[in-house]
């Protein structure tokens, strides 16, 4: 057991499954660490902000390992590790954290201050995330175990529902963590901007906040097709009507509790010559117009500091044209960042073993194996409406 | 008593006081309404916010009666008053509120939905805010009157602290909720941006919420001098040094654990070229640069929807260029909005009463005459470290 | 229409259909109210706290009317009522509150400070609230009617979900603020103490907010026959099998996260000879033992000060004997009184109307006629797993 | 460095300095632990909590070393150990916490699952809190210290606030937890039973927290005496005048917003009789007569499962004759246990160290020897309104 095999990026638009080494209870500067554990893959999906990598919208370096929605078995663990057995079926937080600092001993995991020197938070696979080795892989190792990972409480349970509980890593919490920090609650009307997994999650947490209606927009109508099957609400924004119009015709009015931006800065414009173009402002101005007075937005969607790739110069420094006066005038208040993943997985993994959510089916999981990551890359880039789970020792199958 | 005065806006720079009507038990559409009453005004500030419309920055007509920072003593009360007496000393919110819509009852009364037809949120003396006539006055009509007045216990002793209760209709609770929702409490480390009434009411709020060190900056040194010698930290923004390193100088770190924005849009560059020119989204960048990872930043400071003033047509409609990837990497979350004063007054006034915080002499309450006002507004106009009181009937001589 | 029939208390163990006065706009000290409106009551519900008054466990003195969980139509409003018109269909929450005291002005309208002269709070028809008439009639009263009364936006939609919807007036938002205090949440583990119609209420609500497991206990199987068909987990506690074994059977550990006390004052001992006799704190010292360390309990269950039916002296000026030694090893948390309808009763209504939960199914609602009240109250004190409810009119049949 | 020195628990009213070994890395069980460090103890304080076993009211066995409240400095430390120094001086919480359960993960360190076999909860060198050695030594081990302990920024500065810092292990966080719980904030009217240490450092808390007005109640006027000079309000308990009609007399009203019980199931009644005996539900149901209605009890005495030397059978299980109806008929809320101290001690070591609180002034620290143990545990039970502070190593005279 000492090869291992992992999907690295090696140049915009490509992805390639290399040989790399077996992991070890080391950090990224090659200090030994008894707190961390070496996990057995089980599961390992690709997220949209892997894409942008990718994509070349950062500043990722070739021969990185992607991959940081892990669900493995812990196969060995250092002395420290105390709560944890081999064997052991556990969901890996994306965030790398150390539960030992300021911010994680306030829940705030996705800002832990000293796995990354470079910058609050860490993440495995991600540039400027620490340098910690991604998951997208045969085996990987975890630090501080005891504190990152999550049990699940009987194996035979859990995988036969793996396909949901895969989705506690990273997407489900990400989409829960933009309706909770919306405010959404029993009753609410939700909007949720962007019809991809992070929005479907939101969606379908909202749904379990108790949400009374949940509206999804998107500018690419097809990608709304899945959702409504469910029974969301849905609002089509490549169509030339607005937005508010089309709350308005669902709801009796222009305007909803809750919402959530699960889009980011790669968005679109909206109506029909809007969404040919990116315009990262987009989202944030339209849910200030739809939101009511004294609402909440959460964003879960990704903003950059620094974006390589984008149109003009102002967006290149992470700069937006934000109509702040509008969400002044209403009240509104603001949630950004990266989902502190530990504060509501538990819960999470509780409504999906009581089968109160069925995220899976929600944001179209799809499983494949190792060597189909590069195709899986490819199609989800071309907006494929599906959650793509890699299964590197088809144990899914 | 059928006569009546007050302070008209009447074009760009120019305020002057004329003879009213007295006020009347009736709305802006003239309907009848008992629950209001008629307020023999005590006190009556000029707030920061009435420059805006005497500065030409508004659509605000001529003729408007200004005054939205009110205490007086009630001398005639509506059939449907139920609370409160002939004779009671109050203090009023200077938000318009009916108490009994939604965003009212959940304690939202910056955005009450039925006092102004336009748009969420009503105020005296103010455009765009429901047409109700402002209190800069000898006698100004309050409705609502028992759910929005706050009276005070005891008369004598309400009149022996005057000058710092005269502060609870709008600044104090202002200064106080730009802390409150950055998150400030004991043991905080507080950064507030604008030495204005606001931020230092702003600082004093910090200070009675137990903060452990307030540090206030602003683009005009003169300006800071009295907080200085109050106790306060303060950095000077006109100097060629960057604030985090200014921070640092007194904190031993760049980062604070809260930050409150109390200037808003007209903000002005930071070092000594920068300072000399408006730069609107200047404040609300330099918060996300100083503000720790997971902290909060208050708005209190108004950011409009239009102005019609601005620099630039991005500015003209409210749009700002707002380094929003930097507040996301940080996991920043961002309160704006009116004051809802009625959340805070309370328990602001027991601060005050028991002698926890001295506002008056913090913000630098001067008072003057009603005849005074046009030198006051220009005074306060060319940046006095002042906050100037009307004193109509020349109660607190 | 100046004619009135209501349900009076006469006499320990009875009821009866009298003709009683026409409602005026008064309040119980004979003053002319203008705030308030004149409902046709649409429906009306008999609630276990009525009970209390009919087994003679009260001070209520014969003659009183009546009956607090009331829905109806406008038809007649003062003139201060600027929010409401004839004809509007609308919801009363059974607290009378003023929406001008402090206590409601935060929210806490199960408390108003004003409109009951002997205690903190008011009801409709209830001994010791405040003396307001009660609405098991074909009309009654409401002050305050703007800021009590929830309009339903669609009148025919709401009547053809009235069954629902009359579960607004205090049942649900009961049970909810039992479910809420408790801090149930997504993949909370809950018990519910008592499967009457509030504990019913409390587990339905406990489901909408994302609850994963509900568990509902009562001392009468026959009481946990209807649940149990719903979904929802059951121990019988006349059972000698201890509450905590028959828990563990059910989630492999022996606590819950979050428990609701909907039993009250009123608790009979648990095991087969313990559920013969009362023993007034064997619900609270119970919900101790099984709710994990730093749960939260939520007690909408009634606890009287005085209870001059009540087996022993302690017992009879309400004090218990609380294990408060085991709450506080385990540092529970408590939350205690009236529920604060209008703090949910919106959020619930838009739950209702949007089909997110079925109250009438889960509480048993059977519609019965103003005639058959009397029949009513002795089949519910017979223990009848039903939520009877009159209507006055015939509108619901 | 091998000889050690420690207070044991030597049998009723008796503790003696004995030779105890010197400290290894190595749990209660014997096992090896790698996070640990051994401190060599700066100051550590004896608590109220210490003389119940003292007294011999619990089952704590002889030679038991006790101490709970411990300031150190790192002498030694674990391999794991990734963020303290050899020379750190640091805090030490007194709940032993693992940083790595479901309950410390949701800031719960006081009933964290895994560091006590028994119960959920551990401490050092106390009866049933896992077997933990306590620090009333000259040197002491710290388990999962990265975790636990909180490290003074600069070593210099700590040791000339040494008197108020050591307050930070138990005695400060305690007293401010119960005015936390409590709801207190600027402008509340507070009442804390109790003029013990605990009791003063709530009235410290509820003063940094902006109480308006703190008012201290005890059955020993002689306690009172200090807190008066310090400008806090005082009722003495042992008049026979009502709790009631003495805050009245303070605040002109019979109730406060906040109440705070300092004093635990070791209360004695009020008045001249009462305060001869113990009294055990006397404290909690005085709180609810005179805390305002929708007010919170925050309840830091500590209250015990198990009392073998209780007046009566009832009170040795733990169990209390509680006037509960009161509390619920005000809709009041309770909160109890074992306070979270890192939930708290960083932002009170930061208002320490700006000069915010002065709580060794306010709660009359006063250093000893080690060998003076004895004299000071004597000393503290007759009721001397001290908290004695021990110094092993001489490091404070």
């Amino acid at each position: 057991m000492t090869s291992n095999r992992g999907v690295a990026y090696i140049g915009q638009g490509k992805v390639e499954v290399q040989n790399i080494p077996y992991p070890k209870l080391e950090d990224p500067r090659g200090r030994r660490i008894d707190h961390g554990v070496i996990l057995k893959v089980v599961s390992t999906n690709i997220c949209g902000s892997d894409q942008h990598m990718v994509r070349g919208r950062t500043t990722a370096e070739e021969g990185l390992i992607l991959g940081h929605e892990i669900t493995g078995e812990v196969i060995e663990a250092g002395k420290d590790v105390e709560m944890l057995k081999i064997g052991d079926l556990v969901s890996v937080p994306f965030n790398v954290a150390c539960g030992r600092c300021r911010t994680c001993k306030e829940q705030h995991t996705g800002v832990c201050l000293t796995v990354n020197p470079s910058r609050a938070g860490g993440a495995y696979g991600y540039v400027d995330m620490g340098g910690w080795v991604g998951g997208q892989a045969e085996f990987v190792m975890v630090p501080y175990a005891d504190f990152n990972l999550l049990r699940f409480p009987d194996k035979d349970q859990a995988m036969s529902k793996i396909r949901d509980l895969t989705c506690l890593s990273d997407i489900l919490p990400t989409g829960y963590h933009g309706a909770v920090t919306a405010g959404v609650g029993p009753g609410s009307t939700v909007y949720v901007a962007g019809a991809g997994p992070v929005g479907l999650a939101a969606a379908a947490s909202a749904r379990l906040l108790g949400a009374a209606v949940v509206i999804i927009g998107d500018v690419n109508p097809v990608r709304l097709e899945h959702p409504k099957r469910l029974g969301y609400e849905t609002v089509d924004l490549s169509l030339d009507v607005s937005l508010a119009d089309q709350i308005t015709q669902i709801l009796g009015e222009p305007e909803v509790d809750s919402a959530v931006d699960a889009v980011g800065f790669e968005a679109r414009g909206h109506g029909h010559a809007g969404a040919q173009e990116e315009a990262p402002a987009t989202v944030l101005n339209s849910l200030m117009e739809v939101t009511r007075a004294a609402g909440r937005i959460g964003i879960p969607g990704l903003y950059v500091t620094d974006d390589p790739g984008a149109a003009d110069s102002a967006a290149r420094k992470g700069a937006l044209s934000v109509r702040f006066g509008l969400g002044w005038a209403k009240s509104h208040s603001f949630f950004t960042g990266q989902t502190p993943v530990m504060k509501y997985n538990r819960a999470l993994m509780q409504a999906i073993l009581w089968d109160r959510i069925k995220i899976a089916e929600t944001v179209g999981v799809e499983v494949i194996s190792l060597d189909e990551a590069p195709k899986g890359y490819a199609e989800f880039d071309s907006g494929a409406p599906k959650k793509i789970v890699i299964d590197p020792h088809g144990m899914l199958a």
